[in-house]
């Protein structure tokens, strides 16, 4: 929770996932276990991978910055452990370049698995053949001063969302979503269930069996009052 | 017209253009149909394609959907025929994630050749390999409900443009342009006409020819008072 | 400066950089040169490239454009010289498609380099098939008219940035920096002085120095008064 | 409809309301028309009174705008009757200054009884002194210039929703609603029937009584599956 | 914290900070309150007051709606006290008119002191009349169903900022803040303390002195380098 | 012009427009200095007066923040003279509170007549009743730092304009004008003129004569292709 919100600290060691239940997670993609968190965890789709086709999940390493400075990543970097993920938030709304190849370079070496941001970042081309996944608001040269403290490890809002440090961060091209980190397995094994259903609807759906019949739908459309009609005349008349 | 706008009904049977003229139109490609159109018709650029490299053509089956509901598409995918393009918008903006794998399979299955939606889509990495073009507002893995009724195959506002049933809509890289059905064989004319010029024209401005020259532009530039100085300093004493 | 902003007009010669400083400058791309001139030039983030992949470098020919009117892209396109790369803006925000294949054609005949745009573009897969680069705010189908004048080569504001006409753009993936022509030179070595630091810098970090260790920041940090927990519990009490 | 959406024309001769049914709906009010017409007719809420405590009610002269051009705005202030309403929207995005004290004047001398614009206006404090009511998207002082075609009384799509010649358009502090001309009776009788049972819910709530029992939701949220918990602790145990 | 997030759920009883803190913290106002509690607990600036003149402070009945339904309010409405604030925001970004007069007699008859919604709301007259303060992201005359569920008194994120049930929210037109309960007292105390420093600033400031001087400036500004000159001419040298 | 942007300085002694002409254009207001500059000059509609009725004009005292850091409108204070007006915006874009009641108790002591600025501002109940009029994007309670370096009295860009030190800006209800102070006099001698013949225009206007007949524009409709239809049925028949 939000109650020790405070600037100018940071917390070295935080509670984790199972490493197990994290490789579930991240095998299920962030679509699929927001279902299974029935539908919570989901962050804003404003956050957007800066190349396609990567998919990670990781323990939350939380990065609270101020805007237009860096600092706190440079903590955070040293507080993460190998497959952790950095996600990094501002206190107010900025779009600068907070992180590019440099920090890539420091963070692939500490063996941290990605970068999410609410913010920018540069040196995309870099990212990218270095294969580090980012999720970024933005794209942006502008750089960053190191002047004004933040915190590393406290509870943060990304996105819309809340992110305590060691959450485990499932993102890939659709999307990012948050599992607190004593749910991990509970939401494994509901969406390892769920996607075992998706794939027997999915092979109803491939032999054209429609979702109005699937879902046993056609009852509660009628019932919420829903009318078909043979023609838009005889939509005209009806009305 | 929206006259007939209204919650809660679907229409069966809908008019639409011949399968030649969405044919022609499919070639030509939403920019070429958006000027012969002179210049209407065209949807706001806020709709993107999920991949690049997709041009489709077909006929409207339209849905207005509720906000963080997708009842209604699945409604639609029973009316749709194959070659048809299903066109969705909601009462209200949102950009949650309606449409994903299991969609896109029944809407494959019923050889449905697209989808255009002013909300968001999820699983787009499936809907690449299944080669299902979608344009959207937002790439989002917030699910949606099954609660609250809208209507299928009435006339819709999407993204700032009326889309009426059967309405010929053509979707590629660059946009979104929607045609009235009845009006399909003579677009496809004027925009084979313009295209077969923009060939000519194309010719001359490789061989370096300026547009200024080509669509002689030299004396209403003159005529409107634009005015030409050697240099900076020359303006400046001008004026 | 702007103190000669005017509608209706246009400096046919204009003063430009050295184009050996113009290529250093094109080397070592946006970000690199931003960072240079210690955080100046850059662009807002809302121009985006149209094609992933290219870098270009070039002297400005500036267009200031009226909304939905392309006019003077034609009168830009007589003044450039090779290599100049085409730079507009619009006297008020508009995402009209002011820019494609035709435009690119003639662009490319007279040996412009890429065109920077605050307002949108079509036609974006001849563009890549052209390999025309183009960085643009929106892709969009859109047609424009030639009524109303702006003018060509006086300064203008594009993304928050004022470029004179004959300044150096550079821009590439990450986004677009503006250098005065005059200070190509000296801001291209320091440019090229900090990019062989850069790479001091990223070997010390592929081995797993920090940042902290690297910018000698932990001392600063001290002084700025920031304080490590070793667990969230101590954080607490130490509030 | 938009069949006829074309560029360059004016309809002198338009279908209206009878005054009479438009005096009840400007009693009634934008909100509770909307929900008399069972939550159809809103226009989106970017648009904005200029000043507080205008309600209006009028035969809709629609207008189609060209991006910073006002020519439209003269055509139609000829064809507006007294007590007509002035609909403008533009083909493109665009918030310059369309209308201020000048065209007030025109429109106030020509009886029209407000000015409803999906774009600028300016003026405005000579707009409230001269108690001519306005609903802009934004207050801008960059003029327009009178160079392009656009059109008026065809039907028009602004903010979000269709506008057809004559509709009704019921505009106040609280937003903008349109009645089809042709159903102003009928929607004024419902909204009416709305009213008189809005008043008695009033004295109900007036009184205390929740809307869980004056609507009895008790039920359905039980039967939806909606569960109360004492404490945040039985909550979390329920879980 | 966000760990009990979940919908279909409400919590009867919730803790409170003592009503003469909160009556403290209510004198203060939003802006010297976030800054005692240093600068942490501002809600983003998207929230505006409904009406000028308004200075609220309360114990959060938190609510979680679903986009364009407005059901959780009336289940608020039972389990708000006297000189609670209804603080609402939706699972995913909406703007309908979620309240409007009817709620406000019932919140009103129920000692309700205020709203905050991160949504739209609609008869604002009748709201500035009955002088019930609300603030909200817009004003929408766009009505609400009451179909899918949400949740009461759990943990929320409005704004950007997460708030507990029963902690304190202070709003005035400058804008939100959000106390966490327990330091209700703590950050009165810190507040108060602020606010008799700043009258004694005030008086310098208004006898003319400096903030350059008042806060002892200007040696930190020159160890930081800044730099003044005595005209332009003397800049462009120095440079 | 920006050759010399650089941040970290300051420059104490500018050149100001006389203050007679700044008399003048205060008188003329935003709008029609604008106009009489052949529109250009505006500053883009983001910026909002905080209170409603005032009217200012004054020389610049320019002043270029970082996000989130107030430490340079200190700096401007004390190169503020007496009727200057403060002009501030920031490296980035950002909304916190830069400004509050205690600047303007300074601002008003050195008889600075007013700010605007691209950020945000608090305390507006004190700045309304101090009658300190402030132009903002923004009304936010967060507070800013005094930690890193901007400038003063160099060239900025503000809302989409570039303003030098000691041009004139011009401020009220409709927005902002800013014009370059050695054209102070020249552009309110052709203020004064068009406002001489807008009077005349208005008692056109108020007889009822018509735009169309004023400004001859039947002719340039007839010519630019303008066609009347008698009614809707002879407008689908002509196409």
């Amino acid at each position: 929770m939000l109650r020790e919100q405070v600037l100018g600290v940071a917390v070295k060691n935080i509670d984790r996932a199972p490493q197990e239940q994290i490789n579930r997670l991240e095998k299920l993609g962030s679509a699929t276990v927001h279902e299974a968190q029935k539908r919570v965890g989901h962050l804003e789709p404003t956050l957007r991978p800066v190349f396609q086709g990567a998919r990670i999940a990781g323990s939350a390493i939380t990065v609270l910055m101020q805007p237009g400075d860096n600092w706190m990543l440079h903590v955070a970097m040293e507080l993460a452990l190998p497959r952790d993920v950095i996600i990094a938030t501002c206190t107010t709304p900025n779009t600068d370049g907070f992180f590019g190849d440099l920090l890539a370079s420091s963070a692939i070496a500490r063996g941290v698995k990605g970068l999410i941001i609410e913010g920018g970042v540069r040196d995309t081309r870099d990212l990218k053949e270095m294969n580090f996944p980012v999720w970024s608001k933005a794209i942006s040269i502008r750089g960053t001063v190191k002047n004004t403290l933040g915190s590393v490890n406290i509870p943060i809002i990304c996105a819309g969302q809340q992110i305590n440090p060691g959450d485990v961060v499932i993102a890939d091209d659709d999307g990012i979503c948050v599992v607190p980190y004593e749910n991990a397995k509970a939401v494994a094994d509901a969406a390892e269930k769920r996607e075992s259903f998706e794939g027997e609807k999915k092979e109803q759906f491939d032999k054209g069996v429609l979702g109005l019949d699937l879902y046993k739908m056609r009852e509660p459309l009628k019932e919420a009052g829903f009318k078909y009609f043979d023609t838009n005349e005889d939509l005209k008349k009806g009305i």
